[in-house]
């Protein structure tokens, strides 16, 4: 069953270790089939280079099990989260990418420092609060999607594709698995250059205009960057 | 038409991507064929892996499609502005490569720190000043040409080949569009050596002697690095 | 003899490599059989590029050559102190990895700044005292051993898999060669992010119950990262 | 003639570049047949990609081409005094490698701060004096091999293998071309570390037994690391 959806978020996983932001086991992705809400997603703790697009595991939106011989990954209470939180997902992307879990670590979103960081965020990538004692002890990875909720706020996840769970690391989404991977390729791009920037003494965000037009340029209604004159 | 200038430009926004300069669709290079003023230029959001030269767009100097099923790249007035201020361009390329990037969004120009510098350039690459309210939101894309010429002021754009546009990234140019490509690569990794050596304390430029002695050993009449013996 | 426990071994060796944590002959990996208690590892100072498996030395618990044309690495007395002492360990692995062993210079421990780290460390990976002049002048490869063992103290090895050795660099061990191997490419990726995080201005570590979870979420009897589930 | 050596040239210069350490035209190797006494070099400015050791230049100990169709690489004269002054070099190499370079940009010898760099260097790798003004308007090429040697001052080069020149980069050499290339891969990496270690906080070299311990190791009549047992 859903076997072209396998085959996607089979993709993103490898895109994660193929652009340099997953080593071992340490990330994964998941895809949203939205007509019957099943979701896929990468087996836990399995190695990426024996990795099939038929170990891909299918669960239900409380995390049954409907098809695989795998356990799903740790996280998938989390990927769960976000998809019944947010009805546009189509796909969700965990890793632990250098400079963004440095950023994470630091407890410390990323600033706008520059128009790459325009093109994908409409200001800071938000790092959460830190989890409370209860909240790790307690159905830690449902927390943690919700504090990424909490996070977001009444912000559109479309129009904010990233966030920082404080101490730990990225998370990302998009409109499909292979979207929330090249989401998170972007990501750690732009934390990596807001590392550099900082060092080289400038922490203070772009100005308004520069982050509007940039956004805008790419986001929204009167986008005109790319080839895709549809709307 | 224009078959050999096409695979040039081509193969120029390959080499960034080859060098690690661009990832996804961050960078475009264009050149122009001195003859007809035509300009060969990128697809705009086209990705790389799939692109052929056959994708590339040709434009006028007005930036009005001669050929081509694409978009032309959102930077191409950006590019136009350049060549039509510039007679001796034949190559103008833009990446967000890391380090350069990095020295654009701190708003500062790479201080000439040692050989390696003043084989490229003659002085400091400098950052243009940051563009303002009604040059973003008017015409945002002629208003960064402008602003890089600006920058250059009297300078022969042959004998300085690149400049940092402020919050934004690196363009670089050159005779052709492959010589643009392997300025900017040269410009990154100046960027990059540039970066780790004032994190060592050091940011005064190297004496004028020396600076004089590298870049004349490589440009203008008295050059006598590499095989050209013909003048 | 030994015959899959040399492959194992010569595997572990190019994984160092492949992994960017070894260039040149800066490294050697050992695996151990637990039945016969004999040692399989890494020639001293032989090319990785034309290695083989059968190009392994065993020795046995005292060093003595039980087989093998070539003398084993010269670290080879701090391999076999380790294993001595520590009945559990089936590999040790040794690299000068840039981070890793930044730290090991540095003279400090890699504080546990985030999940990545307590997904496999719980708490520092600490850094061991100098050596006295005297440790180094007599025996110096044994002292090596014997000063990692005073650092891990009453510490179970494999819940505290590396250590790094004062101005050396770190040395790893685990369940067998090839684990030991994926320790160190662990650590080394851990111990480039603590790098970043520190620049970005944080060096506490994370809060005991963040720790806890992630660690013993992958490590002991209620483990529940992976596919194992024979317990 | 002499066409093993420039096999071994030729496979150092692309040692150079499969390592990292040249990009571009960045860099130079040469070999002296030390029976002859002449030295095959690499031509000025020739990309790497289409090279051939045929392409390697001969010239004499003062510099006149003896074969080859191309001019020497600019940095010959520098290579030539070198050779002259030390009759036991069999190899020299020149290049821009990120870290050496951004040491030698900021005017620093870069300290031994851990067991690596005293694998290879038995104490600091100097950076030389600037050259005046005079050294750097006449003859700049053969001053800059004056200004090498001058810093070596009664040192033997084959016990301290690189200088940095100041402001420029790292010379290296060695028995071979070859062995050069190696000598020059394992600087870029120690300049690294001592990047980062510098960094970290720690810039004091290490104690002067484990210094001597890890250098006599390795070099010199009581070496026991490797497979040489000729001695």
């Amino acid at each position: 069953m859903l076997e072209k959806l396998k085959i996607s978020v089979f993709k993103a996983n490898l895109d994660l270790v193929s652009n340099g932001l997953v080593i071992q086991t340490w990330g994964n992705a998941s895809g949203r089939d939205l007509k019957s809400g099943l979701i896929v997603i990468k087996p836990s703790g399995l190695a990426y280079e024996s990795m099939k697009p038929g170990d891909m595991v299918v669960v239900d939106p409380e995390g049954k099990i409907v098809e695989g011989r795998f356990k799903p990954s740790t996280d998938t209470p989390t990927h769960l989260l976000l998809y019944k939180t947010y009805r546009t997902l189509g796909g969700v992307v965990h890793t632990h990418s250098s400079y963004a879990t440095s950023w994470a670590q630091a407890g410390k979103g990323i600033p706008p420092l520059g128009t790459t960081h325009s093109d994908y965020y409409y200001g800071e990538v938000p790092c959460t609060r830190l989890l409370t004692e209860d909240e790790i002890e307690n159905d830690y990875e449902i927390n943690t999607g919700k504090i990424i909720v909490e996070t977001l706020g009444a912000t559109d996840p479309l129009m904010l594709t990233s966030v920082l769970v404080n101490c730990h690391g990225p998370f990302c989404w998009g409109t499909s698995a292979e979207n929330a991977a090249c989401n998170a390729v972007a990501l750690e791009e732009i934390a990596r250059m807001a590392f550099y920037t900082v060092l080289l003494g400038k922490s203070e965000p772009i100005n308004k205009s520069l982050l509007d037009k940039h956004f805008k340029r790419k986001h929204g209604n009167n986008a005109y960057y790319g080839q895709d004159n549809s709307k």
